[in-house]
């Protein structure tokens, strides 16, 4: 099975929600199985949608037994890439930046923002959640050999393709861009765009239709 | 056209990228006409991807002449509920609260965030980008008879549902939940999530899979 095939996004948020799920029940008992019912039940989506998402990435249960959690567990931990540790480069310290660099669960899920760099001299140099800012204009010394593997842009509309490029520059395979504009990067490169007034939008257009978007298909991220 | 029927959530974001960029046409040219060509290259989607968009809300172009930017644009204008002002409440004023109340995308977009609750008495009565924050103790008797259509809640996890709860029982029937942890709300309550690790797990997904999901398809919010 390649899995490199396109796998639809929402499988994807999906995926990272049976991995977080699983690992809870494995805490409590590492010999469960569950079967996809029991997993659909736990995060409201049918049993049919666990199956369906699971066989995409080659996952299949066994009738009348259900998955083994901690197999399960650990097979969903290697594709998602959770086995390996991930460091990003943050660009912008204004308060997303913040608030991205005080968030906890980054840290225990292997994510680790090594560096943080921003272009207002005020900044520069200050400590934030144990980081020293660093000069913008550092960037490619800091990075030209630190194997950094995700970037993530914070900073103004109007700066993020040039931040974007030079962070592709120095090999950064994969974006979390919060600036609201798109970014036009190589087709090596992933992105994935956060978009706080287009997500209010969404939101607007539900509460405007009447309708529920249950939680889990809003999942925004 | 029912539009109360099932819109899928990647649709009325591509809705909602449409809206935009037909606006910004408009503003050049407000007597011009796009095809689903045009509008599709613009944002980086086929152009059947645009008719099956905009025939989910009924909005049916003219072959060989296209779409008139102006209709389109004001019937989706009142399709996403853009035609009208929204007033948010948000509840948390830390780093994640900050950076929204200093969005000035949102007051462009009719997005007014008109109240600001946090816990901590050292923020209670400070101002935050010209807003008072109240006493969370308040939330009831400030929000009983506003009319405030949404609510965000930017608290940590373990106090995130009973905000909901406080949320909707003064009557907001749309919840931007940023707390890591799923929200159990009636049906009739929109919810969207933002939560910024399960999105770097996503990154960190299709970096590990050297594949690539275009900027628009990650579009996560």
């Amino acid at each position: 099975m390649d899995l490199k095939a396109k796998i639809p996004s929402p499988t994807v948020k999906r995926l990272s929600l049976y991995f977080r799920e699983l690992g809870e029940r494995r805490a409590v008992d590492s010999d469960a199985t569950m079967s996809s019912r029991q997993l659909g039940d736990a995060l409201g989506f049918s049993d049919a949608q666990v199956r369906k998402d699971l066989a995409f990435v080659g996952q299949l249960g066994h009738p009348g037994v259900g998955y083994s959690v901690t197999l399960l567990h650990d097979n969903l931990r290697r594709i998602l890439g959770r086995d390996r540790s991930w460091e990003a480069a943050l660009v912008g310290a204004g308060n997303i930046g913040r608030a991205l660099l005080s968030y906890r669960r980054f840290e225990v899920q292997n994510f680790h923002i090594t560096r943080v760099f921003d272009n207002n001299p005020a900044t520069i140099g200050s400590t934030i959640s144990e980081r020293s800012v660093l000069d913008i204009s550092e960037l490619e010394r800091e990075l030209a050999d630190a194997g950094t593997h995700l970037g993530i842009i914070a900073v103004p509309a109007q700066d993020a393709q040039a931040i974007a490029e030079r962070l592709i520059g120095v090999g950064v395979g994969g974006i979390l861009n919060f600036a609201p504009r798109r970014l036009e990067v190589d087709e090596s490169v992933a992105v994935l765009n956060v978009d706080f007034s287009l997500t209010l939008e969404q939101l607007a257009f539900q509460v405007n239709l009447g309708r529920n978007d249950p939680a889990r298909e809003g999942e925004s991220s």
